[in-house]
């Protein structure tokens, strides 16, 4: 009855739809928790700019507000939000009046809570339609709701309130949608049970802020210009920022399970940066392709260790936290509310270029920006004073998007002068005029091209607009929110038990949050003022390296991440070294998987190392290809060659691929590498050797009870493994003991029996082939993390 | 007597030396020139100084002035000069009056022009001497005449005027020291045979210059700071300047022949350049150690080429010199008035940061500085409006000697504040108090440690004092000259067509001089504003490439840095195109020189080659180990593959070199070969052949009247080359034709004579091997420089 009255009220008003176009169909929306936070700030204002901008589209629609209260108090609540909803100022008042009359009477209330609830809801619909002659255009059903309650909504509705054949479903999702890569992965399949891929809407509102929005428009619009210039041969750094001054008081109870990271970093923050590093597809309004070039930027990203973060937390959270969820007063919160990342893309556009993001509580200023720095490479020739008059190729390159608050205080985007002058969509975006003795960026802002929206519009309502739209490019589907975790997850275990900076907040915070890149990591710029009384500085991560013995010889132990800097750290001292004294270093590395992050933190953090004085010899290898997968020196390859220039004559693969066929006795590989070792190698005596130890006692590719290798004269061998693939080659244990050094890296709890063994038998190369490596005139070190020492 | 005279008056002033001082011996100075512009500029007041500050050392002195004038008009020319010497403000005007008295006094004039000139002054100096009763330490001749004059000049010193055994003879020398390297080294020769090294005290007055002479100590004094960051790592970039207001009018008889690069480049800024990019000796006053690292940079220096320089003239100029060297009104000056220069140093602490070095005339300043800017890699959390408040991170970062004048107008060391406090000498530089609103490099002069000389001393002061005390350090060796001159010579040879962009002069000039590195190159930021009528545009390095064809396949024609410009274009567009299609390239590459500067171009032009999808092959090899300096895959990997990122399973050297021997036949290297290619490349169908033509008509190492490869099924061949070394490993002529692409490169003179004969003959591969080359369905294309050619 509602509907008709108010389709009568429409038809009489002259710019409103004729009947024609009121055929496109009907639209209903669910809202459900009608009655919460959200909804109230943004959402049902959302809806009602959807109805005052679409009004006149040929969709007829109704509003179904609903929540877990029972009608009638549900009603009030809820009819109390929409009596206040604003009229835009764009917008006649008159015409708003009467539209936000309509819009009341299209709206209801609904107690949604049992199955029955939902099938009433349904009926309702069907029925409101079938009177009023309408044909179902679709309907929307916005979760403004708390995670645990999405499953059993969406079963709801898939079961009950599917609309007919022909009309679409939407279901809008906010977050969290988890809270790391596994219940993000739960979550998604729950829902995929429920909905198809192109049924669901995840918000992340930062994609409806208008600053955000235009990112790839602008890279898509302004291709002329930036082709040459988006990539790392030209971007010095890019920043991307959202600076709070609130604090999570209020909030703790949620804020107390997610931290920084996943409130802000892991969504808003990374589909900027998304945005940004993505390749360009051929149509950027094409969700699909959007979606694909987004997942391959998240498959370039290089992962991120505990030393790619900096971590803060304002005094008063603790204090927060104890009252609100009534904790002890010594309990110890570890949710970082201050974060600085430093992220990486490995592909050939970004190689190199830090991704800085940053954001936090209790900040000085309320901010959010993506700044891209450009590299300065002009020298101007004439003096400083003239140089300012013009817009001079020596003032700083940079382009930013200007997401809102701040200096500014509105979305903007702005170009440096000195740059180019972008192509800007002119029914959306206007060049800003006018002086202002504003300084942005350390620069003022006559120095740019400033533009604004020529209509500011909230995140929810260009949101809620585009879901309309179906324009699910605006949208996380379920690979880019699981790749996102996927990246993130990783970092959040690691740095669980991370010192956090503790900072006063607001404009007291000075210098304290300041931090800076140092090969590859970031560290705060200060030390930390005072040592405060901050028990979770005692925790062991803390204890850094401890230095004891093992089996009689020097054992070095942290946990794993410290340990590879201090081995990786020693491996370069005696590079150095050995170099000076030498000429040349002369390193055996072992396979497997232990020396993949050693080699990544070589290839990452040491430039200084001589490689072009070093060679790089196997321990052991697999006789499979070099290129194959399970090759040792293909993931030392890739792992650590391909990053490094080490000359092509000094890496000395194994040749286990001889004449098509592989370790055939008769090609005589073993022969051939041990005539290399020793026309090479001053008395086949390496300077290092790098071992791992296995489970079972095995060291190199030499097996417990191995018939080869553990005795004898032959220094190279063919042993079998008891796994696939069974065949290896592998220097013997002789010849290792003539090395000047040899270093023993055992990581992981899976190793803590064999260490446990270890350090009680003696020298059993025959049942443990480890405790046979003993070198006769060299130095044998252990490096043994936590896990593998203490279980 | 005069000397007596003195001697004794000296010795009634209180402050004077007594008689046991005096027995430190008698230093005669020599000033040839006597009456020349320097002399009177500088050099009379710096001996005076000389003087003034060493007439208590216990040495006693007297002054010959000398000149080809006749005694009496001489004499007269050169009192004038010396009645005008001023008392500089530090010292009491009294002790300086009594000083000036006793200079004009142990000072006389003396005309040498003969032999006999010369062997009358040695018997006066002898005869003065030993009426004194004076034991000699030393004598200085101080040549401040024309180069041409030096060898006659030395001639004569050093058959008449050595002092006798036991006294030391310094010989200083004033640049210009050659005009490029051979004369640079033939005028060596000459001095050399007639003074020792440790004689010669070639002046490059920049050394004497304060900011310059305490680069090194600065260094040295700092290097607890400066270890860590004194780096590629840490530092942006370098600039070096010398800006000149004035022009060269009256001096173009000198200008024209030397140009701005002789004149300030190749001396005063290397010199800077090599204080600043040289490793540290243990002890930085060791002459000898400062050399040897000196050298060990110049070493390190890449290349450049004809675009690592930019190049202007002033309006002015070419009128100046129609008019002072009486030339015709459409002569032509190609002399370049002001130069920018990128220089990269290749070792590991410099690579990649660039080293700009700038001088001109006719600017609109003039100033003189080092700059070390560095990277800034601190994010700065808080607002820019607080930041400023403190000494932040986020600041620019920069070290700069400032020389003299511009807007500081003293020496100057600047230290930015959040860089570090840099340790200065108390005794001769002090810290600048007191407020400035100066702004210098970008930032208020607040926000450096500034510190100037205790007392400003001119550079000659400087130098003629370094010169007394034997400080060699402080001047130019031989090695360090022709270290210098071979670093320059290839750019001056290569320019000397170049295009000179014309400057108005002044201010006027704006930005037509701001210059930008584009990928490892230099040009002007600003396009030509207008075709200005300067006919040295029309010279043929304009034409740039020219198509066109020879023997029925395309030809590309250029002077050769353009056409291996091309040519390596041409690679990477063949290399994007196939790996797009195929995902991979298989490129085969000749032995020889000229691919050289093709390699390096690749290397350091082509960023985006898509090398990780690329197989490098060789088209021939020399049997020798792939170590050794005549290997083909040797200088492969120097100049390439050291460089970029190839896999190391798709580099694939040539076998000369199995069973610890060379290109034996039953090792089945070629049959090696063969199979590796059939295995990889789809058909034995390389992408892309890149050959050569050897005067006699050979190509890859297939030459006349070769038994094997030139016809028949195999693909890889032995052969026998007519020069060392005779053996050679070749593709076939067969498999070479299977290509998609093959591109023939031909460059020098030496090869016009086989370039004209190619182009009458037909198909003749026995007798001229390239004539068989024919792509069965791939394409030829020919690149041909001009004087391979055009002769």
């Amino acid at each position: 009855k509602m509907l008709r009255r108010v389709l009568c009220t429409v038809l009489f008003m002259g710019a409103l739809p004729s009947l024609a176009e009121v055929s496109q169909g009907h639209i209903s929306v669910v809202l459900l928790g009608a009655t919460g936070d959200l909804a109230k700030k943004y959402l049902w204002q959302g809806l009602f700019q959807l109805y005052m901008d679409q009004v006149s589209s040929g969709h007829s629609f109704t509003f179904h507000g609903a929540a877990l209260t029972a009608l009638e108090p549900g009603q009030r609540l809820m009819f109390d939000v929409l009596k206040k909803l604003a009229c835009p100022p764009d917008e006649p008042p008159n015409r708003c009046a009467v539209l936000k009359d309509q819009f009341l009477k299209l709206s209801q209330y609904h107690q949604l809570k049992t199955a029955e609830n939902y099938t009433a809801l349904n009926r309702e619909i069907e029925t409101l339609l079938s009177q009023e002659g309408l044909k179902e255009a679709g309907r929307i059903f916005y979760f403004s709701v708390p995670p645990f309650a999405y499953t059993e909504i969406a079963r709801h509705i898939n079961s009950s309130c599917r609309p007919p054949p022909g009309a679409w479903l939407r279901v809008v999702l906010e977050k969290p949608f988890g809270h790391d890569l596994e219940s993000a992965q739960q979550l998604a399949a729950d829902l995929t049970s429920f909905f198809r891929e192109e049924e669901m809407y995840r918000v992340d509102h930062y994609l409806g802020k208008q600053a955000v929005a235009h990112i790839l428009p602008f890279r898509d619009q302004n291709r002329q210009f930036l082709d040459p210039i988006w990539n790392r041969h030209h971007v010095e750094r890019v920043e991307i920022v959202l600076k709070e001054t609130v604090d999570a008081k209020g909030r703790t109870s949620f804020y107390e399970q997610y931290g920084v990271i996943r409130d802000v970093l892991q969504n808003h923050l990374t589909e900027a940066l998304m945005f940004l590093t993505m390749e360009l597809p051929a149509n950027v309004s094409r969700a699909e392709e959007v979606l694909q070039c987004k997942l391959q930027a998240f498959q370039s990203l290089r992962g991120l260790e505990k030393n790619s973060a900096v971590l803060g937390q304002y005094q008063a959270y603790a204090g927060q936290v104890q009252e609100e969820l009534q904790k002890a007063q010594d309990y110890i919160s570890t949710t970082p509310t201050f974060a600085g990342v430093l992220i990486h893309s490995d592909n050939l556009r970004w190689e190199g270029v830090p991704f800085l993001l940053t954001s936090g509580k209790a900040l000085d200023e309320r901010v959010g920006y993506v700044r891209v720095l450009f590299k300065n490479r002009a020298y101007c020739t004439q003096s400083e004073t003239l140089r300012d008059a013009g817009h001079s190729q020596c003032k700083a390159k940079q382009i930013i998007f200007y997401i809102g608050h701040g200096a500014l205080n509105t979305p903007a985007v702005l170009v440096s002068r000195n740059l180019f002058r972008p192509v800007m969509p002119e029914g959306s975006w206007r060049e800003a005029v006018g002086q202002s003795d504003l300084h942005i960026f350390g620069q003022p802002l006559c120095d740019y091209y400033v533009y604004r929206p020529v209509k500011e519009r909230d995140a929810y309502s260009v949101l809620i607009s585009n879901i309309y739209h179906g324009r699910k490019d605006f949208f996380i589907t379920t690979e880019n929110l699981l790749a996102s975790w996927g990246f993130w997850t990783p970092l959040l275990d690691s740095i669980s038990h991370q010192p956090l900076r503790l900072y006063p907040g607001g404009v007291e915070n000075q210098h304290l949050l300041d931090f800076e890149m140092v090969s590859g990591e970031v560290v705060f710029t200060l030390a930390e003022p005072v040592e405060l009384l901050n028990p979770s500085r005692l925790m062991p991560s803390d204890y850094r390296t401890i230095q004891s013995k093992f089996r009689q010889s020097p054992l070095v132990s942290a946990w794993s991440e410290d340990l590879i800097s201090q081995l990786a750290s020693d491996i370069e001292e005696t590079a150095s070294r050995t170099v000076a004294r030498s000429g040349q270093f002369h390193l055996a590395l072992s396979g497997g998987s232990s020396p993949v992050v050693l080699f990544q933190r070589l290839a990452r953090h040491h430039y200084a190392f001589p490689w072009r004085h070093t060679h790089i010899w196997l321990v052991d290898e697999r006789c499979v290809p070099l290129t194959d997968a399970e090759s040792n020196f293909l993931s030392l390859h890739n792992h650590l060659l391909q990053s490094v220039r080490v000359p092509y004559f000094n890496v000395h693969p194994m040749p286990v691929h001889l004449n098509q066929r592989l370790c055939v006795e008769e090609d005589r590989g073993t022969e051939l590498y041990a005539k290399e070792i020793m026309a090479l190698v001053a008395n086949a005596s390496f300077d290092l050797v790098l071992l791992g130890v296995g489970t079972d006692g095995h060291t190199a590719s030499l097996f417990p009870r191995s018939e080869n290798g553990l005795e004898g004269t032959q220094t190279v061998v063919l042993t079998e493994s008891p796994v696939k693939p069974h065949q290896r080659m592998s220097l013997s244990l002789p010849l290792i003991n003539k090395a000047r050094q040899v270093f023993v890296l055992v990581l992981g709890k899976g190793k803590h029996d064999i260490t446990t063994l270890l350090s009680r038998v003696g020298h059993e190369p025959r049942k443990w082939p480890i405790s046979g490596v003993s070198p006769s005139s060299g130095q044998l070190v252990w490096y043994m993390d936590y896990e593998a020492l203490l279980g």
